[in-house]
């Protein structure tokens, strides 16, 4: 790791001493990936950790940025500090200044407690979930209490935020057939909160009944193959736990003598447009962080992301030192005539720059 | 590249023999990376780049699916094959099983002109993307007339498709705002066709009219930033030709004193589960085809593919490099305690593994 520049020492100074413009030139730092950005994200590095992560994700229409944006009210008005880093291409965060409808965020609007970052979703060459996660990063380490990760949760982006988080919250809408296709997606597998948004509409409580007999059923099929653990069938146990009753929506509770509680994934209902539910939400969220710490989750959590961000930092590395510092534009460069006769593959093309840009 | 093993020879000579188990057992070989699948699939390489290679996206529910599967009948009564690739974690042929309403292929099934595989789309550590197109080389090199990818239409992966196609499909509901939804999700720059499905519902004639307007609107935009080509400012020439009457939904034609033709996105209805206007997209899907190669669009395309795949290629081997043939996940283990304790950062770990892992 390369000494900081004087540059960068100003920049981190600023940062440090919590000024919104070296938070927002910080993030362009890291963005762009300019010479120095991860010599700025390990000096900030320990103070990194003391943020709710939370991610919030569902589909394109499901009303997730007016929710963030009322969530982020709600907070305000206990001093709290929300960071927002919207990497949905359909949220109005993102994108919906072509369309002239951007959110007004009407009372955060010049409020230095609000931050909202979108990220430009296309063509991330060092990979947008790294890069997101480095975002988050610096809202953590500049002393936002919550950080929020919006994307839209259809593919695989929303499995990476899941990665990201301590708290996911899936939103949904009212309208039938949302819930079924969540299960498809695989949303059921990464929500630690559900979310009912438009809730104001009549069709509300039946999609909010509909998700809790999944979750009921899911809940039967994920205990029909619970791993043994340490050489013990947890099945039995998992089963005894479900049985007791338990009312869907509230937050589990641990309970030491059985071993590691689980969490009762709640389905709430909210109508982000006037703030009903929000601060149940809020509620909801503290009730997970507080289970995640007691339960050790957390930093278990926690540790998992410091392994994945090795990973995910050494392949940047690898792309970079090839392509960026390297010479495989180079050499793919003078295979290229080659290639397009069809005289060699691009099998044997890539085995040659393999080959050129490393020791081996 | 290593020479090809007798098992690897011998399964060679099973897919160019036609056997349709030595396809299947190809893509596993290549979906799962085993040792020999770059070899397999440089001894393929001039079998590729005979199929047209089409691109289904939109969003969750659009029924493409079930389109995919019109669109199957109506080539296969002339006698073509196709091949289908579902990265669709929301489609039938993905995860529809899990509800038990997978699509039955009836007038398909056993027929082994058509051919359908699903990508598991999580977890897959050599690169989704990549691995779907080997998968459509596959199945080109095999000899189907015609391979489709169907792709979820929100987030990234639909861009990706996009530019492993020849032809891009856009799928829509006639639902309010999914043109709306489209357009910000960046979907009208990737779409050479768009289909709005479900149009025996009252609402299709107005939502295929909503899109060509957005389209008309666009066209306008782009052509206020047409770069300079060569040296010529080609805005005035794209306005002039603009301003020709041209039906929109036809297919652009190409006109050669004017230089390269523009091809006019049409606007297609389509009822997917009766087959409402298949045909008529199998014939515009053609002339897209025959327009590519008119134009030398189709050789474009394909030379800017071949080198993308070099780039992939050679970042799955680097990756390959470090974690699973090198030391990178013994570096990663014996650093795990200093970076759990803090006394260690992911960059520093990340700086000594690419040390470590290189000749340099």
């Amino acid at each position: 790791m390369e000494a900081l520049k004087s540059s960068e020492r100003e920049l981190l100074k600023a940062f440090e001493a919590g000024e919104a413009r070296a938070l927002a030139r910080a993030i362009s730092w890291v963005e762009n990936a300019r010479p120095g950005f991860e010599g700025l994200l390990t000096a900030l590095h320990d103070r990194v950790g003391r943020a709710h992560r939370i991610g919030i994700t569902g589909p394109p229409g499901a009303g997730k940025s007016t929710l963030i944006y009322a969530l982020a009210k709600v907070v305000r008005k206990d001093g709290e500090r929300v960071g927002v880093v919207a990497v949905d291409p359909t949220s109005p965060f993102t994108g919906g200044a072509l369309l002239g409808d951007r959110i007004r965020m009407t009372g955060t609007a010049g409020d230095d407690g609000v931050f909202i970052r979108s990220m430009a979703s296309r063509g991330s060459q060092g990979g947008l979930a790294t890069t997101t996660r480095e975002v988050a990063d610096l809202m953590d380490a500049y002393g936002f209490e919550r950080v929020v990760v919006e994307t839209v949760g259809v593919g695989q982006s929303e499995l990476e935020i899941a990665e990201a988080s301590d708290t996911t919250v899936v939103v949904l809408t009212p309208e039938s057939g949302d819930s079924i296709q969540a299960m498809k997606a695989g949303l059921m597998e990464i929500a630690d909160i559900f979310v009912v948004n438009k809730a104001d509409r009549p069709e509300a409580a039946r999609a909010a009944g509909e998700l809790k007999t999944i979750l009921r059923l899911r809940r039967g099929q994920v205990f029909d193959r619970v791993p043994a653990h340490h050489g013990v069938d947890l099945t039995e146990l998992a089963k005894r736990r479900a049985a007791k009753p338990q009312a869907t929506g509230d937050a589990g509770q641990p309970a030491e003598d059985e071993g590691p509680a689980r969490w009762e994934i709640p389905v709430l209902l909210t109508v982000g447009h006037d703030g009903d539910g929000v601060p149940e939400l809020v509620e909801t969220l503290d009730a997970h962080y507080a289970w995640l710490k007691q339960t050790g989750e957390l930093a278990k959590r926690r540790r998992e992301r410091l392994l994945e961000r090795v990973r995910a930092v050494v392949d940047r590395g690898l792309r970079t030192r090839v392509w960026r510092d390297g010479d495989g534009e180079a050499l793919l460069d003078a295979a290229r005539a080659d290639l397009e006769s069809g005289r060699r593959t691009p099998y044997d093309v890539a085995a040659e720059i393999l080959k050129e840009t490393s020791g081996r």
